[in-house]
């Protein structure tokens, strides 16, 4: 791609608009004023929906500049515009970025086949994936089999609305074989206050973006049970060494390294932090699971579900139906407390013994070494 | 070593008694009652002081079986004797755990010098290193130097109340070349809620409980300033990275699983969360850098010096007399705002453009790819 205008210029579509969807958008739109090879203008598909006094929410990103219900308060730039039509959002766009809700994917996916450009790439901002019959499936494998086009990711210790006010942070690029596409990618999200970094390492970054979200929970936990610091600090980093070893095993190919992006370590750290997986996690050990999920969730996050809960799900099923429940013992904690079977405490009482190793199929020796 | 008892067993001493070293050897002392192979009687050497009662500090711990200084609160065990001279507690010793502040190891080892009993091994518990001409020299590399004797290490995510509160935890024993003896210190110190776990990386252990102190110092500069978790956790993890490298560039033989281990990012998590480094440079950024940290440290610490600030100074006249500065970015303006030569947002600016190489050397492509 180069400065010469026109039909090269490359246009961009931001498929999603919640709070990190516009920060996101916002960015984006920054650099394409700035860059000669992008199309200035960012076409930003919104879920439409009615604002209480009426106006749709579309109209009132396009009249005021911002994003009201999800992003209040930052003018996303006057090349942002919302588009409540999906298929007419990224009919021009050949540089597709997706920012929703793993679960809508799928059905996101079906609306646009067929209706993209030819050529187009994609990344996805997306953390979860789908567990089938047939194994799990990342969204960017999904996006890449539905439409038929590549897919990088992006992913990092990146609190929307922190991102919003300027303040410094990370983020990391995943690419599977072409470099030249992921640094594309890095020039239109990169920033001196947003520092973005590419790896050859898609599924590593992806997972890292998915599974933090339990080990959030497992940190929240402990906060409620107000365990203090080392405990905490011992059971994320008993998250991150099952991170890793959980993304090895599912993707041979995913590299150590990867954990020290800031998609890895940075934003588990973040996660474990702040964050609402933490905070609802924390209430859930504070009212000592007398409370469930469904009630603290609806109180909380205003009926919104929880990633982490979802994605300890999904995690649990990958793992029982390979029989990896007993190398895992604190993603099958988490699930097991989520859902109910376990108290709390047990996710700092399981840590207290060594975890058993299944070592009748060597998997033993892979974790350790791990 | 067996369980047959006299000659054959272990007896252990320590020396060191603050707040760490006297919950080393409350750990101690309970293993040492349950496992035949050590002598149950855990000597603790105490430097000796006057409390403003009159009475002696060892006095006062032997009456009471409590640090009433520095660990009050908490009974020892009964099998710990503290011994106010040096020479006495180590005599009959085979297993010496030095837990003191770095700066007086250099004294000590002086001090035992020939009066260590044969086939002794040593485990250093001391964050820091000694700074000299010919280059940096680590704790554990000292003492085995001056006595003659193989040194291992521990370290890990370890604020010691919240271990005297059995509290779960875990920390990492570093060693050179012999697996039983590094197996030995895991069954001295290991219980169900400190669990310990030995890797062949005494260097990569040991500077990971050393350089943390530099990057809490940095976290406590982004959080006095008040730049959110994105920030903190990005400025954890390019700390995170710098200590790696300059593990790597000190001591090629470091590996990278060892900062997965408590010792690495637990420890970094736990000292950038809690700990004095932390608050007191929290204290500085919020002041502006108008107060100096000798004052900050007379008013928070009571006088007592800052671990990191100390070790960042070491770590700056390392990279200095190396050629270094341009690689290590984060530490040198650690360094450098401790030294009122910068001011603390200087934190975040440096991070915000990419760290400047010397590709002179090829050390540009070594850092890199670290």
């Amino acid at each position: 791609m180069g400065s010469c205008g026109g039909e090269s210029e490359s246009r961009v579509a931001v498929v999603g608009s919640g709070n990190w969807g516009s920060v996101a958008a916002k960015l984006i739109a920054s650099n394409a004023l700035q860059l000669h090879s992008f199309h200035d203008e960012v076409r930003m598909w919104v879920f439409e929906e009615k604002l209480p006094a009426g106006e749709k929410l579309s109209d009132a990103i396009n009249r005021t500049n911002e994003n009201v219900k999800y992003l209040p308060g930052v003018k996303l730039g006057k090349n942002v515009v919302a588009d409540p039509d999906l298929a007419h959002a990224v009919k021009d766009a050949n540089m597709l970025v997706f920012v929703t809700p793993h679960q809508f994917m799928e059905g996101i996916c079906r609306d646009l086949a067929g209706k993209i450009r030819e050529g187009a790439q994609a990344i996805s901002l997306c953390k979860g994936m789908e567990v089938k019959k047939e194994g799990p499936q990342m969204i960017s494998a999904l996006i890449s089999e539905k439409l038929g086009i590549n897919c990088c990711v992006l992913m990092g210790a990146n609190i929307a609305n922190e991102i919003a006010e300027r303040k410094f942070s990370e983020a990391t690029v995943g690419y599977r074989d072409d470099k030249e596409i992921a640094e594309e990618w890095v020039r239109l999200f990169n920033t001196p206050y947003f520092r973005v970094s590419a790896v050859q390492d898609v599924e590593g970054v992806e997972l890292c973006g998915t599974l933090k979200n339990v080990v959030a929970i497992a940190a929240g936990f402990v906060d409620g049970l107000e365990m203090g610091n080392n405990t905490k600090a011992a059971i994320m980093r008993i998250g991150l060494r099952e991170m890793k070893a959980f993304s090895k095993l599912l993707f041979p190919s995913v590299k150590d390294t990867t954990f020290f992006e800031s998609c890895g370590v940075a934003d588990l750290i973040t996660t474990c932090l702040g964050g609402r997986n933490r905070k609802v996690a924390e209430a859930y050990a504070k009212n000592e699971g007398k409370r469930s999920f469904d009630e603290l969730e609806a109180e909380m996050l205003g009926g919104q579900k929880l990633q982490g809960v979802m994605t300890a799900r999904e995690v649990y099923e990958v793992m029982s139906h390979r029989g990896w429940l007993e190398l895992f013992p604190l993603f099958r904690t988490v699930h097991e407390i989520c859902a109910g079977q376990l108290q709390p405490p047990a996710i700092v009482e399981h840590s207290e013994q060594p975890p058993k190793f299944n070592a009748a199929d060597g998997t033993a020796e892979l974790i350790s070494s791990m």
